[in-house]
């Protein structure tokens, strides 16, 4: 584990650099799935989910029996808890309905703003060794919140050509029917291009591997938009010396599982606690079924010292981090002064898995740097804001001698006349 | 003028096409600007600008000398349509600061939404035949509002090395004191990887001509954000018998005008409507000084006609508009369902001309279809959501168990340890 203390100014770049991830060689690949795709429609995507998936599907699309037959097979108590975890992300997600705003500027001229849902959302579900059911309650609710008439998901099929019960039951729970075997760069490029049985969509979330990664940007050069930039998840913790230092171990480990490129970083004011959470670590690591994944990312991590918790924050701000955990005395400093992070976890019984699963919050956040500019997934992901504009005659004839002379300063004539014929006729 | 009478569902793809845009050709260029700015900084910025702009510049930041100056130039009626603007811009975006958002999801547990300012914004500010310093109202006055602590702007420089006056005084008038005599692609060269005199920024803002668009692109690549792809000005007025010819006409040489890509449409259920609004373009064009200009955007125009307001209102919402202008009986009809559009002007007094200046709404807007996914401009552009959540000891017992059970159903041990080792505690 790397220890540093005080780093320099002119090291905070060394010390907060992030793996860096090539994906120059892969385009290729996608590219030429998208162009495939594009042409052939379903004809490529059972081509490539032979291919890829090592599995020949005669129908791509989940069927009524098969969601009926995973509904079953979940345990009633693993039902439960996903619907306790439902109930809470609704219940935040809901609260962030915003009402129209309206404003009269000036004496007839009314001018208001209105949030429509985007109307086609695909999501994508990767398969694989975790089965992220948990990701289609934060993109489902929002998106059935918002009101998004079609709601498309692909998630790849294993060897038998099944998906994962879990996955295709909390589809259903949240009302997501059009459900589709179709995994990495051909899903994206199915609901980018649409296919003779996938609906194309106008934005595309979910995570993914690399290939999903480039396949979304391309996407993005195809008029389809995407949730947001994609890089391996990470974590930053800030602790004190009044911090729990099993707890912040469990939640730096919690972090390092998803994968070997995953970011785990703590920044503490005290030495002690700095040594004592590296203990920790060693000592919970052993038991993990995900150890040699765990272990790697822990070797890239890193426990920065530093003196004050002024510098803390600046250092921390200037990373950026997607969640942050905050256990110290004083908590207001951080909360208060943080303005660079996706998701903030505060206190000692604030696990950032609660956050991953069941507290309400979106698990679906800005990493990489991006929480400088990007927001989390929210319900404003799944809308776009409108505006409008209603002038009367009193309105027109009290605003339009100014946008006259700003457009004839602009050189914009014809502007200009768009509001003088009207003023005319007004005399 | 193209008129098309009601287009079967199978050509409504072809009657929308947009121009298309062919950018591989200069990407070549904007990538060896990149290298070379982000390699060398000011002394690649000196080189282009001198290349490109033909004029060396010894100092690229604009003096406070050149702003009093310029102040001085204006003269005060338009300074007064500006602060008219100004004025009605900020109340309408200042109308859309939204409260932080809080919930208790379950007892003890805390969740909240709060938004806060992207600290580091850059404005791309065109030169060229048409000042367009209305944009730095729609970039700079939210800029501040929402409460980003540096904002940049760039505006290449002219022959002379000297920017408009007019440039100069609505910047200094809505606060921005870093402004650049720096162009196109190395513009946004400076402003993504910052020099010795230009700061980086996280996310950029702006129109351009095609340099600048690729430009902003390749940006992205960067860690940094920009506002929305970009494509040409587009607008679509749906008019019925009851419409002024003259005003339709006028509304759609305003946006002809833009440039010879500008998209012009026209959509009624009027077929004499259609040829009145004809007739008044090819009589008001005439007196147009970017005539020239204005007449090839028309060439492209399409005047549809269709039967009823239902498949003019679905053409609408395919087609997707930057602007849209209503001006039929029943407004409401279109008012209440439209969905795929950047903003709405309704009415015989309210033209486009109205919103690029002064009614207080956004003129930075989704374009190219855009609008079926993206915001224009507005106050949350310069922020992002960032969720925060406080677990109690109860919280933590509540919401534990339902925790466990996921993490564990997704394979995630290290997510449920971190629960359990807590829960353990509390027992």
């Amino acid at each position: 584990m790397n220890k540093i203390y005080n780093p320099t100014r002119s090291q905070w770049n060394e010390v907060l650099k992030r793996p860096t991830q090539t994906i120059e060689d892969i385009e290729a690949t996608v590219s030429e799935v998208f162009n495939e795709v594009s042409q052939k429609g379903d004809e490529a995507i059972k081509k490539y989910t032979s291919l890829f998936d090592g599995v020949d599907l005669k129908n791509n699309k989940v069927s009524n029996a098969e969601i009926k037959d995973a509904i079953k097979q979940i345990p009633s108590e693993l039902k439960e808890a996903i619907n306790t975890a439902k109930n809470n992300i609704e219940a935040f997600h809901a609260a962030q309905k915003t009402n129209g705003i309206k404003v009269d500027t000036v004496n007839g001229v009314s001018c208001w703003q209105e949030k429509r849902p985007i109307e086609k959302i695909g999501l994508y579900i990767p398969g694989g060794t975790a089965p992220l059911f948990s990701t289609i309650l934060m993109l489902a609710i929002p998106a059935q919140l918002a009101g998004c008439k079609e709601v498309v998901l692909c998630t790849p099929p294993n060897k038998e050509g099944k998906v994962n019960p879990a996955i295709l039951y909390t589809a259903s729970l949240c009302g997501v029917d059009k459900i589709y075997k179709i995994g990495g760069i051909q899903a994206i490029a199915a609901m980018t291009f649409g296919t003779e049985t996938v609906p194309k969509v106008y934005k595309i979330f979910g995570p993914g591997n690399q290939f999903v990664t480039v396949a979304k940007q391309l996407a993005t050069r195809y008029n389809v938009a995407i949730d947001m930039p994609a890089g391996p998840s990470e974590l930053l913790v800030v602790a004190d010396e009044t911090a729990n230092p099993s707890y912040v171990a469990s939640d730096l480990l919690s972090q390092a599982e998803h994968g070997i490129d995953s970011q785990v970083v703590m920044v503490s004011t005290s030495k002690e606690m700095i040594d004592s959470v590296a203990d920790q670590i060693e000592e919970q690591i052993k038991g993990l079924p995900r150890r040699e994944i765990a272990e790697k990312a822990i070797e890239n991590s890193r426990l920065i010292y530093v003196d004050t918790k002024e510098d803390a924050l600046e250092l921390i701000n200037e990373y950026g981090p997607e969640h942050f955990i905050i256990t110290v005395s004083n908590e207001n400093f951080y909360v208060d002064g943080i303005v660079n992070a996706g998701s903030v976890f505060i206190g000692d019984y604030t696990p950032e898995s609660a956050g991953d699963y069941a507290s309400g919050t979106n698990h679906t956040l800005p990493t990489n740097g991006y929480a400088k500019q990007y927001s989390g997934v929210n319900l404003d992901s799944f809308m776009k804001s409108m505006t409008f504009q209603k002038i009367t005659k009193d309105g027109i004839k009290n605003i339009g001698p100014a946008i006259e002379l700003m457009a004839e300063a602009e050189g914009l004539q014809a502007h200009k006349n768009a509001v003088t014929i009207r003023l005319k006729d007004l005399k």
